[in-house]
């Protein structure tokens, strides 16, 4: 058992009068910049396939192409593994994790696909992760009582993404 | 006039084989981290103000909040100029510019707005720059054939934004 | 019960040709930088409390000094999360959560403990960070198979340490 | 028309009591980072053609130089671009560009020749990129009044650039 | 004695076919930005005492104006020691330091100097920060054979810097 | 000779109280991330002399690898090189360069062998680098009268590396 003791609640960027019980949402929390990155880990997947199957250029321009993509894809899923763990580990508190018990095992996993969409151009693996996250957001607005819809991102690749129903 | 013959397509991430009357956005660009970039900082004047006028806390405690929300003030400011940029100097192209020419005014306005959020706390200079921001967004989405909507953002300091209408 | 079938190994930074039943560590992970990280938050937070009670300095020089720590305070209290996020994210296994059951909401309390660190100066929270910090350290060298000893730091604060016994 | 009423002066940096009509530049811009980061993106292009034209080395050796030829150059046009937009949004008012009206036009066509260095090694990208930025620099220092001349840069490749001549 | 037989040329950036009696520059290396963020530290102590003196604003328009000038202050006195261990860490060979025995004590005290500034907002400590970079710009030409002229820096603080002569 | 003058002791993160003749030790320095990160250059060189060896693979598969082996290398040779900075820059004193005459020299030998590590996968520099790095921590550890001992890293390369025996 770990620091039972310490459940004061996280007040980073909220209200200082916050109340224990405050119901209202006071922090900018929103899954949207992970869920973008992890989008852009699919579409770099998708650039690099075309890339290779495109007619030949130059080694140079080849390898000017592939690295920065290679780049995005590495930095993009870096940043959407970043604002999850920004969202559990300051937003989330133990009474959300009573709620939703598979959570942090979510969370773990989508630590551990980003690594996966690091490691490889495998796209099972892009569309896990995008997956994963639209999971997790539909949770966390499900704690905000904020409702959801699916719709298709209006970009490529065009999967179909958790939003807050506004 | 300058470089009127560089006008090739700025092809940043978009397919190798993307063709000049290519009509599908290929790039994953989303002013949405702008946005709430912006509401940020209308949200740390907030915390700010309500700082001040909370009850009396140890002068350490004091300077430990302010300075930390000056610095998200900060950061998230030039953030959203950052963001804005991105879109407006690697996705916005010439024939864009015909079609919205008040857009790159626009674009001179939310940096210095940006400069005015992040020199005081002034609370109208940031409703300015959550404005402006949207405008851009509304133009983007435009832009894109995508329908807009206004919808409350569903975080503190709640206000109107445009969003996609998926 | 979220992605059962992404249980592959992590092999970010492995050799490739690591095997299920690797018994050799092949990943550079060390609890060291998170735990110099907590170290110095607790050191920012007794500076700031000795500059508290220090003579009087002009107000420029005070405002200087301080806003210095706040910032060491905050970003160390981030890397440490950072690491730990890393080590845990990155290199724990599911067969490691088999065994050490708590882990993962140890990792939960770091990261409200760092958020505590940052919002406050009470030392308090940054010994439990430390603490907390010093126990993942130990369960890291368990699943490494490398014995702990209790240490304390060759600096201030001078706390006591899990370090490898090597 | 956007924000008219927005017009008060960008102060970052500046002096607090410096007046509406104050002649005097108070903030630090200096073109010439943008400058050195430009001519790196053209030394780069020429490296990595230097690269592929000398003889063969070990397929390891290529790639290690190869890639670090091109995270240099993503780096500086980034660089570059950034370092443009800080004087375009923060130190250029309305009262300049009333003077320099194509200013604007150019600053949005070295963001476009930016991301064509980016996209390619086409070293006439890359000189375009530096003559875009000269042209800037040139228009910079007229708006304060200090000259300019011309003269080669000290080191490769050796462009002719715009300096103040002091 | 350390490691005297590593004394290979320090190829970074280096054209790949430079001989060991390669009397060309290869590398971009330019003490300007070091000087640029020099100036800064400078700058920002100035505008300090000048907020200091100035009329009373509110308090917290007061903490958001000093703790920016704090901000950029560190960050420059930062980048200047970046910048010049950079140049002389990479640039500089045991050849240059043979002619100048004096130089590596030169930057071992402009990394101290850098130390103060932050520390500080004591304008001798700036003053000696821009005179030691000065100084080391100096050298640095020195070993290109580009003649130097010193010239009043054309922006707040208006310091006599070392420029190159071309 | 240079700036005999500014030898004011530097007190960045210590005790504002702290005399010239203050024996104790305030600031955390520590040599751990400069050494991890010099291991884990070594390690990138193994890891793609271990891929050049291995079983063929996709093209794009082996370019991602290899280009985030490199960028890994990359990294941390600058972070190795940047501790060492901060440590001889900050902490170190003109009475630890008078007992320890040739530490300078080393240090310059560090950033030349960092910049080696970058440039090659020749392992002989890494081991160089790695064992530059454990002669500084030696001295460092000299200065504050902790004791070290040799003893193998606990992860891949394994080498033999200094710690303070605590």
């Amino acid at each position: 058992m770990f620091y039972k003791f310490f459940q004061s609640v996280d007040k980073y960027l909220s209200f200082p009068e916050a109340k224990a019980h405050c119901d209202i949402p006071c922090g900018i929390y929103d899954p949207a910049p992970a869920q973008i990155a992890a989008l852009t880990v699919v579409r770099m997947m998708d650039l690099m396939t075309a890339l290779e199957q495109g007619e030949e250029k130059g080694r140079l321009e080849y390898h000017n192409t592939l690295t920065r993509y290679i780049a995005v894809k590495e930095e993009h899923a870096e940043k959407a593994k970043h604002e999850i763990r920004v969202i559990w580990g300051d937003y989330i508190k133990d009474t959300h994790l009573e709620k939703h018990p598979d959570l942090t095992m979510l969370v773990h996993q989508i630590m551990q696909l980003g690594s996966n969409c690091k490691q490889t151009i495998n796209r099972e693996h892009g569309l896990a992760f995008v997956d994963a996250i639209n999971q997790f957001a539909e949770i966390f607005w499900l704690t905000k009582n904020v409702k959801t819809k699916k719709a298709k991102a209006p970009y490529a690749p065009g999967l179909e993404m958790f939003y807050p129903d506004l």
